[in-house]
């Protein structure tokens, strides 16, 4: 890795590049929020020198320093396609936010040189934003078929199926984007059908891993192809880009086969208690584990949760999910089979407030009642934040009386990502010139970063980047260019980049110290108050207990009116500035807080 | 544990009580903000039958299903006393509330019968509400010396000191306080001087664990007094109340002698950088050993943050710290000295936003900058719900260039609660008839119970309470009385209990999606629209690129009050519901939003 400076000297002389090793790891703080940085045009001229070997630029619009909103670009050329459009979840400080979407800026100047969407499984992460890509912007997209089946879902929430050209492709199979093509190639993962991608190019050949795990023996879908990543990694890969969700985990992801093996001592431990499963509704293959379990302990299978209803809908359609005859059942029939002869399958296995468990937990399910004599078992681990909602849905099962399997406890559940020892095979196997690690917060990739190193790659041929980096690699370098705009956008209801950091401070300061408002009415002519102030208070004190604070307010806005008045102030907006800061203090010295002041007032 | 009910039908005849085993665990819900549960005045009388054997009650203000805010009452005759006054952080959901104490109305009302408050150790969940009681009690307080210099400096702080009476106790002391007695035994703990207690009263002997773990091998203060536990339980002990804390726990804790270790190595390791160690304030042990291995290394020692500032002056001044000379600097000092030759033990090790360590990573500290030759140690594992400030501050800290020693990498942090295996010796040394297990979740709490179960104790014997939860305890039986008022209240700054549900609901709702305000001047003679009505908003939508919604939501306003006029509607409760509909109607149809709406009218 190359700054952009030296790669200028260096260009005679690309061989020596190793020589002069650069730091890597350039201190650098995280650029959300600032849309207009690397507002530079991207130049895309291709560099007209004898001696310039072909390049392929790589962009991240996100999927960097965060968990989720995985979207990448490859151009070459004049070329262009994206690789996989996911939304984020928001964090705790987006008040109000319901989920994060990359800024698609860079997209949308470049439209006309895109050739497509390219998809490496279904996941929300990896899909989730692609209703508000392809609401403006028409793209072919590519993906496997369950991936397209969750798309085609997706797009048709948002009436967008109809004109979106979605092409089918299965591993193996090589699709071409302008100068590029792209090689789908079998990976493992919790969600079936989910694939790696090798990028040829005139520059070389480019291999992103989407995300994955290395099974030997999962229960569907069969191994991942190592095979081509080692016969890639004998023909030469320029650069791997690959998922690093699970780097700083020692060690081997366990086999799915062992959460089958769990199900079944569990089943038979439940004896004659009502099994509930709380799992991803993605998870297809591990849905399909406690179906065949349901169906040899004899027991029927109902369902509950939109999203789980949603997904098992299109896995059965598109051959997925292989359900015996007469297993599943309608929950509304749920309560006419007793308790040892039917097991639930249910979403909210991350403790979501509205999810179908967490209302069971709260005995707020329209349709089941838990308690004694419910065996519970959470099929999952809580995703880093969700540990206290996880938590508390526990806490409350229990007190219901259910016996509940949770965290650890038993070996119900395994990751979907590659730990150390996978991610040292892959890099062993492909063997890249450079290495990028991608999917994941600074500590995965800095994790990532230096398991490469510890392998014999040189510092200088890895590179941690950011959201809206840009890096230019041929045979000879890899360098980082300027950024392009990229960022965060949030979508809360049907509005999408209309709440952004000024809405977000209001809401956290009116969360966390609620409002005042001053109201006045003025007269028109002299200026003097006619009418209040009055208080009106929300978020601040409990009212009918503070009426000698809100008095003391009242006088306070009133003194601070009829100063102005006497200071032959006219303002209206010095006039409530005046107000805010006198009423402030009044309210930081008698309860040290500091709710939002809003002074309102009327000329009348 | 039987029911009331069942106590008195069994009354004459208490040896069949094991015959008839009830279910301990009845299923019930957390009571927690309900204030007037548990009305029926508890009744103090003595039965007076010739058979009654005297009892004891025992009372739980805190401390059952939740993590902190413990505290216990011991009633027996007409004496009471209490066990730790602790506060608890707030969870997510309690908007702007600073913390939680428990509701004192039950001490309130039997303040005469109040012969004191006994302290375990100083941690803030167990005596962090002693100021908040005594602001308008005086009750003598019992505690080790470090406990006392903790408790004294806040009582300080609330300018309460002059007025409370502190008593200094040792392991082995025994005071009196009204008919019953308490013995202090030395257990181990993450901070020094913490104590177990025994307290013999008419009804027999019990036994409550305080925070505590086993340390064969602790770096300063001995090994808990085990022969003590063990010869209690040859004397017979009636209860035993024991931290649940680690109940979920496999296995031991691991010695603090561990951490020791890895400082070495570490240290080692550090070679030419800065170490800054991040750890709990109150571990005096761990800032003992951290000082002592800088001293090995021949570095010099600075602190940072107030509270790490404030529990070093304690324990230097009572003698817990040994710091030896030349040793420690001021952090003014610390870029004088070089990065071998420094370590800097600062606050922040759970990501909170103000802490030192927060600072640093977010380059916002006054007297610190960190960055590339910098090795930062976090000697702590996140507390649940800290997860992800902890995560985000270790990413920054990467960003920066530091190297970074977090979560389970090396041995550096071990935990101050005992897990199962501690748990289950102190349980079969004991011998308790009763067991009631403490200080946790329903989680931790049903867990720890079922440990107790498989050590051969019958269900019928132990119990899981709640907060307001109150037993009677004699030598025949252990029953469940009617609850005592008790529930969580909030301290917002200043206020102590001026928050509540409906306020906390109203932060909710702005935090979550903001605030529009209509105002409008309303003829005071025939009611029709004068002024207005003009929107004010916060936090709902950024205002300039959303003017078209603004004036659609105008106009809407104006219609309801034109409506209003016309169907001759005067009452102004009417018309602010009308208006409230109408502008939420068309709020929620253009963005699927529910923003707070405020009407606002004056009359002109």
């Amino acid at each position: 890795m190359v700054s952009d400076e030296n790669s200028k000297k260096n260009k005679g002389d690309g061989k020596n590049q190793k020589a002069a090793p650069q730091k890597t790891h350039t201190p650098n703080k995280p650029e959300f929020h600032k849309k207009n940085n690397g507002k530079r045009k991207n130049n895309v001229k291709i560099d007209k020198k004898k001696i310039a070997k072909p390049s392929i630029k790589v962009m991240f619009l996100g999927g960097l320093n965060e968990i989720g909103k995985n979207i990448t670009l490859f151009e070459c050329n004049n070329d262009i396609f994206i690789l996989d459009c996911g939304m984020a979840f928001p964090d705790g400080d987006m008040l109000g936010v319901d989920l994060v979407i990359p800024d698609f800026t860079y997209i949308e100047k470049n439209a006309d040189r895109i050739k497509g969407i390219v998809l490496t499984h279904g996941h929300e992460d990896h899909i989730g934003s692609l209703p508000y890509l392809l609401k403006d912007q028409n793209f072919p997209i590519y993906g496997t078929a369950l991936t397209l089946g969750l798309v085609g879902n997706r797009l048709k929430e948002h009436n967008l199926l109809y004109k979106t050209k979605m092409n089918e492709v299965k591993p193996g199979d090589v699709i071409k984007l302008g100068c590029m093509s792209v090689e789908f190639i079998h990976v493992n993962h919790s969600i079936p059908d989910a694939v790696a991608v090798a990028i040829s190019s005139p520059a070389g050949t480019l291999v992103h891993t989407g995300d994955f795990k290395i099974d030997c023996t999962p229960t569907a879908g069969g191994m991942i192809d190592l095979a081509r990543f080692a016969s890639l990694g004998n023909e030469g890969v320029l650069a791997l880009f690959a998922d690093s969700t699970n780097a700083d985990r020692a060690g081997y992801t366990m086999t799915e086969q062992k959460v089958n093996e769990s199900f079944e001592v569990l089943f038979k431990r439940a004896e004659k208690s009502r099994i509930i499963i709380a799992t991803f509704a993605s998870n297809i293959n591990r849905i399909q584990q406690i179906i065949n379990c349901a169906h040899k302990f004899d027991r029927k299978v109902a369902f509950s949760g939109r999203s789980m209803i949603n997904y098992i809908t299109v896995a059965v359609e598109l051959g997925y999910l292989d359900i015996p005859n007469n297993v599943v059942i309608d929950i509304n029939l749920l309560n006419k089979y007793s308790s040892e002869k039917v097991v639930l399958i249910t979403t909210g296995s991350q403790g979501e407030p509205m999810s179908a468990l967490s209302r069971m937990a709260y005995s707020d399910h329209r349709k089941v009642e838990v308690g004694v004599g419910d065996f519970i078992i959470i099929s999952a681990n809580p995703i880093p934040g969700n540990e206290k909602t996880v938590g508390a849905v526990v806490d409350e099962l229990l007190k219901l009386g259910c016996e509940v399997v949770y965290e650890s406890m038993y070996e119900v559940h395994v990751s979907g990502h590659a730990c150390q020892e996978e991610l040292k095979l892959i890099q062993g196997l492909i063997k890249p010139k450079y290495f990028i690690p991608v999917h994941g917060e600074q500590k995965h990739l800095a994790k990532h970063a230096a398991l490469a190193k510890a392998m014999g790659m040189e510092s200088s041929n890895v590179f941690i980047g950011d959201v809206g980096s840009v890096i230019e690699i041929n045979e000879d370098y890899m360098k980082e260019l300027a950024k392009v705009q990229a960022g965060k956008i949030f979508v809360d209801g049907l509005g999408v980049g209309d709440v952004g950091s000024i809405v977000l401070r209001d809401r956290k300061h009116l969360g966390q110290d609620g409002l005042i408002i001053v109201v006045a009415g003025i007269d028109e002519y002299d200026g003097h108050v006619i009418k209040g102030p009055d208080i009106v208070s929300r978020g601040f004190v409990y009212v009918r207990e503070s009426e000698l604070l809100l008095d003391e307010i009242k006088k306070c806005a009133l003194n601070a009116l009829e100063d102005c008045y006497e200071d032959n102030i006219t303002e209206w907006g010095v006039i409530k500035n005046r107000i805010k800061d006198e009423v402030s203090k009044l309210i930081y010295d008698r309860t040290r807080r500091n709710p939002m002041i809003l002074p309102i007032l009327m000329e009348v």
